[in-house]
C-alpha cells in the first residue's frame, strides 16, 4: 500500500473535483491510499455521495486555505492550519507518507515544499518538471518550467540530473536523451549562462547529453529531457499550450466555414478529434513534478478536474515506487559536480 | 515604381526558386521592380524560361556566395563580390533602392546590414521581427526573435518602439497592443532585465503597453507585438513552429488510424486541411523584417521557395512604401529614452 497526501482545498475546483479525483484514483489502483487535508464540513458531504473503499481514503480536518492571492512565504509561515501546510507537515513527519499532490498556487507549493519538507542535499535548486506529448507519440520533460527565473550553470546541470532520474523512473526510458534548449544548435550558441551550462553538461557522467536544441525540437520526439533555465522554460512551456490552442481554433474555424468539411466532421471525425484533444491536453496526464525535494511532490494544474487529480495521484505513487528521490541522489553523487568546478556561488 | 534588391544566391533553393519568386512578384504587382544579384550563368537560364515584364527585373552579376558555413563578420569583409555584399552596397548607395530581400544565412544578413547599410541613429540594437498567425485570425509580431541573445532594458524598449512602428505600417493596426513576454503576468515577474524593461515600457510615450504576458498569450490574438529578449524570443518562435508541427502530426496519425476518419478526410476535409496548413505555414506570409536598419531588410526563411520569396518581396515593398524607417525615427524621438534614464551602457 502506498500512501499519498492530497491538498483537498487547493485549485479552482476544490474541494469537490479534488475529492472526486481521490475516489477515482483509489478505485483505479488497489494499492493506493489517500489522506485528504481540508475542511471536513465541505469534504465529507462529497465523499458521502461516492462509492469507494472507505479504508483507503481518510480525512484530516483543517480550517485555513492558501489562495493565489497570498504571498507564498508569508502564507506558509502564518497559515499553519491550512490544507497545504498541514499536508506538508504530515509528508515530512510520517514516514509511511510517500508523496503529495496539490492543485494550489505553484509558488505556495514550491515554497512550502522547500521550507517544510526540505530539498535533497546537493541539489542547488528544486525545479518544476511537466510532461508533454511529442510528435512521435512519446513524452518529453521540460525542466525547469518556471521555479527559477534566474539560474546559474550548476542549476542547469542539476536539472539535467533530476530530469534524467525522473525520465528513467516514471517514463521508463533507459537512457534519456538530454537537450539544452538555446537559441540555436551550434555549440557556441546562447548567452554565457547557456554556454557554460553546455560545457558542464558535456562533462557530466550518467547523463546522455545530445547537445544544444531549439524550441522546435522540444516536442519533436528526438529528446526526452529538455533542460531550460526557469525563465525561458516557462515561456517555452506556455508557448506550447498557446500554440496548440491556436492551432485547434484555426482548425475548428476552417471546418466550420466549409459545408463539406462540417459534414465530414459530423459524420466521420468527431471521435478522432476527441482523441486528439485528449492527447494534446497534457494536464490530464497528471501534474508537474517538483524535483529536488526530499519526497515526491506533484503540482496539478490550478484548473484541475477529477481526472487530472486522479492522474496526478497515480503519478505521485509511481514516482514514489520508483524511488525517484533515491535515483536523483545516486546520479548526483556519480556526477560529482564540485569536482567539475561547478558550484552555486 | 518601387525598386527592391534580391539576393539571388542566398537560401537552400537558390538561385532557381529565388528567381521564380522575383518573377511571381513582378507579375503580381505592376509597381514593383527587382534587381537580382548573383551568378549570371545560373540565373539567366532560369529567367529565360519565364514570362514577365523584362523592364522590371534586372541582373547584377557577381561571382561569390556566402553560405551558412561562413563566419558572418569575416564573410562580409572578405567576400566582396558575393551576392549579399553586392546587394547591400547597392541598397546603401542607390537612393532609388528601397529595400532588400535575402533567404541567406541570418547571421550574415544581419551583420551585413549593420556593417554595410547601418543602423538607425538612436536604435541600440536591430532586431529580427517575424509575423505569426493568431487564434483570432489576426497576426502578431515577435521582436526580437533572435538577433540579440543578451539584452539590456533599453534594447527591449527599442524593440517595443520598432514593433509598434512596423505593426502600424505593415499590419495596418492603428494602436498596436504591446506585451512583454515573461514568466507570468504579474508586474513583478521575471528576472531583473524584464522587471526593469517593464518599468521602462510603462513610461514610454507612443506605445500601447498592455503589461506582462506569458508564452500562451503570444498567439492568442490579444496582443499585436510580443516584446522578447532575443534568447527567449527565439525559443518562443521556434516552439510555436515545433508545436504546430507536432499537433499536425498527431492529428494526421489519429486520422490515419481510424477507418472512418480516413474516409471522412478523403471525402470531405482535404481542402479544409490544406487551408489550415497554409494558415499555419507563416513563412509563406513573407519573411522576418530586420528592424533598426536604415533601409528595409527582409530575411526570408532559408528553405524559401518561390511563393515565400514572392511574399517577402511584396512585404519589403509595402514596408518601404509605408516608411517604416521614418516611423521608427519619429517614435524614437517621441519616446526620448535618454530622458527616461535608459541608456545602452
Amino acid at each position: 500500500m502506498t500512501k499519498i497526501i492530497l491538498d483537498g482545498m487547493g485549485g479552482d475546483n476544490a474541494p469537490e473535483e479534488i475529492v472526486k479525483g481521490a475516489v477515482c484514483a483509489v478505485n483505479a489502483d488497489k494499492e493506493l491510499s489517500v489522506v485528504i487535508t481540508g475542511d471536513e464540513g465541505k469534504i465529507s458531504p462529497v465523499l458521502a455521495g461516492l462509492s469507494y473503499d472507505k479504508e483507503r481514503i481518510s480525512l484530516v480536518h483543517c480550517t485555513e486555505v492558501i489562495t493565489n492571492d497570498d504571498v507564498p512565504t508569508l502564507a506558509i509561515r502564518q497559515k499553519k492550519d491550512s490544507s497545504l501546510v498541514v499536508a506538508l507537515k504530515m509528508l515530512k513527519e510520517d514516514e509511511s507518507a510517500k508523496g503529495f499532490v496539490s492543485a494550489g498556487s505553484t509558488g505556495a507549493v514550491l515554497t512550502g515544499a522547500l521550507l517544510r519538507v526540505g530539498r535533497i542535499r546537493g541539489v542547488s535548486r528544486p525545479a518544476v518538471c511537466p510532461v508533454l506529448p511529442t510528435a512521435k507519440e512519446g513524452k518529453v520533460l521540460i525542466i525547469d518550467a518556471g521555479a527559477n527565473a534566474e539560474c546559474k550553470p550548476v542549476n542547469l546541470a542539476h536539472f539535467a540530473i533530476m530530469g534524467t532520474a525522473y525520465a528513467k523512473a516514471n517514463l521508463g526510458i533507459a537512457n534519456p536523451r538530454v537537450g539544452l534548449v538555446t537559441n540555436g544548435t551550434e555549440e557556441h550558441k546562447g548567452d554565457p549562462l547557456h554556454q557554460e551550462a553546455h560545457e558542464l553538461l558535456k562533462k557530466l557522467p550518467g547523463i546522455c547529453f545530445v547537445g544544444n536544441v531549439e524550441g522546435r525540437d522540444i516536442m519533436s520526439g528526438d529528446i526526452d529531457v529538455a533542460v531550460c533555465d526557469g525563465f525561458s522554460g516557462n515561456i517555452a512551456l506556455k508557448t506550447t499550450e498557446g500554440t496548440a490552442m491556436a492551432v485547434m481554433k484555426i482548425i475548428k474555424k476552417n471546418i466550420s466555414e466549409s459545408f463539406w468539411a462540417k459534414v465530414g466532421y459530423a459524420l466521420f471525425m468527431r471521435k478522432a478529434f476527441k482523441k486528439i484533444k485528449r492527447v494534446m491536453d497534457y494536464n490530464k496526464y497528471g501534474g508537474a513534478v517538483l524535483l529536488g525535494i526530499e519526497k515526491v511532490v506533484v503540482k496539478s494544474h490550478g484548473s484541475s478536474k477529477a481526472d487530472s487529480i486522479c492522474a496526478s495521484l497515480l503519478q505521485a505513487k509511481e514516482a514514489a515506487e520508483h524511488n525517484v528521490t533515491e535515483n536523483i541522489k545516486a546520479l548526483l553523487s556519480e556526477a560529482d559536480l564540485e569536482n567539475l568546478g561547478a558550484s552555486e556561488s
